[in-house]
């Protein structure tokens, strides 16, 4: 009897290695409140530490010169695997934005590409067999080239942003058709295929490839199309949100966590999976950076499940 | 066995009566695709058809001569009672909109409000014993007198819009302390509260007076706060949708229907009745006008609510 096995503070969590690539970035962010400088962040580095309570995850991403090593203790102490993280010269990518009074609307103020600019991802070669694999909003050129030193992947998820829809489209097609799941935001959802309607876009975009699609809508839930059928996962609503940063990152990553845990990758299996990301998401949005993960266990993430199957229960009406 | 008791297109549902005062329109709609002019619509006609399906109706309102007999005819077919149907000299309520693509916002083109300028609801003495009252969007000295003129209701609800927010705050003020449950959408909720974030807006507008707080988000969905804590409501996803006029009204009027059919006003009977709320929005938007909703019978009702429940079915990650 292993008493780790059954609990996501494990040391060495249960499940399928993971393998998250993506950024890892210092952000600095506004609020209408308040402001934080160059803290720890970059949706490969949310995603991570979002699944990490779920299953091991290997971690693919750059990083330079000027990276506090305590970040890289930070994601250590999760036990996520390190050994893909290039440390490059030069400055780490940089991210700022400002957040409108609903946290509905973000502005970017900076982004500076750094050592993201001439980024390669080299696979270590013990990440060869990874099954599952979490293809971050990165360039799809670079999502590609992981997906080719990856040997027989059981399931592949990615994320995509505007940027990329518009100036590298045959490419995120090409990366598109060769991944199970596509986590995108409602209006990347209608961008990529077209349809203002979300039904719509979400047919058009499984015709390109992805058998499930997940469309994310911020504070409005998440929607998840599959040959299934739809499933829809409001938020949690929560009467203090901090900073909306990297929520999205934390939805994929709770979800592949748990879908490399239970390896279960049905419909069904991912219904569960979206549940546990939008719990990982509304923990996320508590407080700046990954701050909020810092403190967390399995405990916690136990009760928000339980407060989350509250949330959305009712009793059918019978007539 | 009365076998009509069990079926909402009983020629007279069970149930308590559900008294519902408000608009009567004739709209003119255009979408991207159609125009349709001088339609049948109106916050109240679309609840109390929506309500038809579960609980006898009271309607109260006005319409000018011009109001075309078959709409009278139609509401009658639904044994929606409309002796408190005022038909005054002058024109109907007319009312134009243009929807963007993506339906989610509408502007308005031209507002007569015609006979309803001069509107002052008087209730036939046969609906001051009814139980449940709806008052849909009208204003708010208004919403008052009809609550006046009913000697002891057990629930009353109702809907208001940014004009009487900002125009006539005391006396919504004075309605809200007097009903149990308020339906606003997000924006009137945001600016009767003061606050951006959503469940600190309803916490505010609970301490006004309704114990409970639906905050309709369009295709978001709704939220509804109580002392029981949070539900979340999706909107059932349609790959088509034609004409959203009404759905919110629709929405207010299936729960009000469910709950005077029922007599369950405790959260949990709140919780089913928006679900029902939620499918009769969901038929509203699938045509013009109230076009679906001639067309419904009970069956559709029960296969949507059968697919609403399917759309949020997860089973709980255990760990």
């Amino acid at each position: 009897m292993n008493p780790q096995s059954n609990s996501p503070t494990a040391k060495q969590p249960a499940g399928s290695p993971l393998l998250v690539v993506g950024s890892l970035a210092l952000d600095t962010i506004e609020t209408q409140t308040s402001r934080r400088a160059e803290v720890l962040g970059g949706a490969a580095c949310y995603a991570s530490f979002a699944a990490s309570f779920f299953a091991p995850v290997r971690l693919v991403g750059v990083v330079g010169q000027d990276f506090p090593a305590a970040h890289e203790d930070l994601l250590r102490g999760r036990k996520i695997d390190l050994a893909g993280l290039e440390r490059a010269p030069g400055r780490t990518f940089r991210w700022a934005g400002r957040y409108a009074a609903d946290f509905n609307q973000r502005t970017t103020l900076d982004t500076q590409l750094n050592v993201f600019e001439t980024f390669r991802p080299k696979l270590p070669p013990a990440y060869a067999d990874s099954e599952l694999v979490f293809l971050a909003n990165i360039d799809p050129v670079l999502q590609l080239e992981v997906l080719n030193q990856v040997r027989r992947p059981r399931f592949v998820a990615c994320d995509t942003m505007n940027f990329w829809i518009a100036g590298k489209r045959p490419e995120l097609v090409r990366v598109l058709a060769r991944v199970n799941m596509v986590l995108l935001n409602d209006e990347e959802a209608r961008q990529l295929s077209g349809k203002d309607n979300l039904p719509a876009a979400a047919r058009v975009i499984r015709e390109m490839g992805p058998a499930a699609v997940v469309i994310k809508r911020g504070d409005a839930g998440a929607l998840f199309f599959s040959q299934d059928g739809a499933f829809a996962a409001p938020a949690f609503p929560l009467e203090r949100v901090v900073d909306p940063t990297g929520a999205g990152d934390s939805f994929a990553g709770g979800c592949m966590g748990w879908l490399a845990r239970t390896g279960d990758l049905s419909p069904d299996g991912i219904r569960t999976a979206l549940v546990v990301g939008t719990v990982l998401a509304s923990f996320a949005v508590e407080d700046f950076s990954l701050d909020r993960f810092r403190a967390l266990d399995a405990a916690a993430i136990r009760a928000r499940c339980a407060a989350f199957a509250d949330l959305v229960r009712f009793a059918a009406a019978s007539f």
